[in-house]
């Protein structure tokens, strides 16, 4: 707990950490294929479409592509997966693609993210430092009803974790160094990054984003400052 | 009514519509004065120093200065504020200066706002228009129990209000047209502006900020969307 004393603000990786995209996306996604009558698997499909996601901002963080908003990399990202799935995306009008792209702004939080973080928030700023961009943020935090001090992340730095311009840029629009941050998040390699930049660690369970059969994230890999079977726990073992 | 309804952001203005600045730094200084046997009138010093406000960011407004973050300019203002008033500033070290140009981010709210932004942040999403940068919103924001959905404003455009860029793509971060966005805020210019680039403009009488002898901002000087006499009024009229 000592080195946690320094800590005025909680920087949550947001999906998989705070949401469950899996779930939400395919339920999202599915009104959509029903109306059209396609049998697509939702689950599936929002797997692969998550699939994509990673390999996307890998350009951005590499220098061969200028920064763009994760809204657009979903977008693309959504095309090659109907694509991937024989439905040719022009079957959508451009409005309707916009829609489902809209799911990453439409996802559930976890049983106990909306409470903790509420309760965090009392004792410690608390920010989202995701690679979602800014409005992306916003929406979804108004639909999941959670309650942030400020939106830093990936639009801070115009560029993606794991590149340490984002925790490092964050903390420093937050006005702290970055020993006075910790990341919060469900995914050992957002930690190793954000420790190598100087922030506190705190490790999350969530051994069901990725569905029954994960086999990745189900135990902290470092030596990470807390460990918290939920956000829940996390806020009492702050005494929050 | 029928043009706010297409307003999902209410963006405010926060020193002087959300918070009383005069007061809280008149209060802030007197503590340093004091300390200090420095016989200096505490309002008038407050005053003068926020009077330095507007010209120091004109340089950059008008590119023949190179972005800073507005702590920057408030601590250059503070020197030469100590200065008029007789005082040294190196009889404060650096750490001590940095405290006093604090008072910044310890800003008491006025009465009404605490409780309209929380009534108004159930309806819309709210968040900060301001010349503040986002750790000086963000830290006030902590201190005066603010809760925004999103610290926008100067720092998303790297320019002041009124430069229009400041309002532009504050909406474009937020992810929204201009016109679906309402600036809140207790100064004519500042609406002006925000008219200018598409917002819907909410004036609110503010008829102390500068102290009972006020003789600016008194009144609606434009074809404002809303008039309010306060953020209560205003969560009153949209039904919060």
């Amino acid at each position: 707990m000592s080195s946690i004393s320094e800590v005025r603000l909680l920087a949550f990786d947001v999906f998989g950490t705070v949401v469950d995209w899996r779930n939400s996306v395919a339920r999202h996604v599915d009104g959509f294929f029903k109306r059209e009558g396609l049998d697509i698997d939702a689950l599936e499909f929002a797997t692969d479409w998550r699939s994509l996601y990673q390999p996307a901002m890998e350009p951005v963080r590499n220098g061969s592509r200028q920064w763009v908003t994760l809204d657009i990399l979903n977008f693309e990202n959504l095309e090659a997966t109907l694509i991937r799935h024989g439905v040719e995306p022009g079957r959508f009008g451009r409005r309707e693609l916009d829609d489902i792209n809209r799911a990453w702004e439409r996802l559930d939080p976890w049983p106990d993210s909306v409470e903790a973080i509420k309760r965090l928030k009392k004792k410690f700023a608390v920010a989202t430092m995701s690679n979602g961009h800014i409005a992306g943020m916003l929406w979804l935090s108004k639909y999941a009803d959670l309650h942030w001090d400020a939106i830093l992340g990936a639009e801070m730095a115009e560029n993606y974790k794991p590149h340490h311009d984002v925790y490092r840029k964050s903390a420093e629009r937050a006005g702290l160094t970055t020993g006075a941050a910790a990341m919060v998040a469900a995914h050992n390699d957002d930690l190793l990054a954000a420790q190598a930049c100087g922030l506190k660690t705190i490790f999350i369970h969530r051994r069901e984003e990725h569905g029954p059969l994960q086999t990745t994230d189900l135990v902290p890999e470092g030596e990470w400052t807390l460990v918290a079977e939920s956000l829940g726990d996390l806020a009492d073992q702050l005494g929050c």
